[in-house]
């Protein structure tokens, strides 16, 4: 069994597809790799496929949460896709909100919902970090 | 452990992204929802991501060989990527050659041999075995 999760790169999106039960290593290495590959890549979106999970407990959940918020300091977005439905009534039975995170069905519409967010923030131009470090 | 292989889909290419050591039993699943998948779907692409294997076997090379095979009677294209060094060498060494298969170094490269597969087949209007099937 594979202990690290690969990331894959579509356009300026980079796409981790989680197939497997995250053990602690698992997910601060997939953290690390994640972190290092958006600042490589200049990716301005994060899709983080779970269509392989039957079950996401609040390890995984705060994982998701925590990888969006550092995903967000590097100015980029991210959207979890492929909820299965027992999954959905799950995390809500528990009370787990994925903060800060987007959800969409599918790869799909992940990538248009991601599309649609980083083109308006061109358009926009929003501060972004990189700007405000440069005042 | 899961047992199921999640194929995405972006655009008109399917993904999958093979991450854990393939069984028997899951990679016959994979081929069955691979090939109901591209029926449903009329995905005209199919991108195999091995970035994650450390080690490609003749079980493996020969799965994905045959996937290739079953895609292309349903009218798909399947190109392999994230090929790591190492497998390379050893698929060499070992005389496996990934027959009616084409490479391509990742997910981004791969989607745009794809693309340029699938827009030649169009605008040349291939014979393709829908329309064999129509005369």
């Amino acid at each position: 069994m594979m202990d690290r999760i690969p990331i894959l790169q579509i356009g300026d999106v980079l796409l981790v597809s989680i197939q497997i039960d995250l053990q602690d290593q698992t997910a601060v290495m997939l953290q690390d790799d994640l972190s290092t590959k958006i600042v490589e890549t200049g990716a301005k979106g994060v899709l983080i496929d779970i269509s392989g999970l039957e079950i996401v407990d609040s390890f995984i959940g705060r994982m998701i949460s925590t990888t969006a918020a550092v995903s967000r300091v590097l100015d980029a977005e991210t959207v979890v896709v492929g909820m299965q439905p027992a999954v959905a009534i799950t995390l809500v039975e528990l009370g787990l909100t994925l903060s800060g995170v987007r959800t969409a069905l599918d790869v799909n519409r992940g990538l248009r919902l991601l599309r649609r967010s980083i083109d308006d923030d061109v358009v926009e131009g929003n501060v972004t970090v990189d700007d405000r470090l440069a005042e």
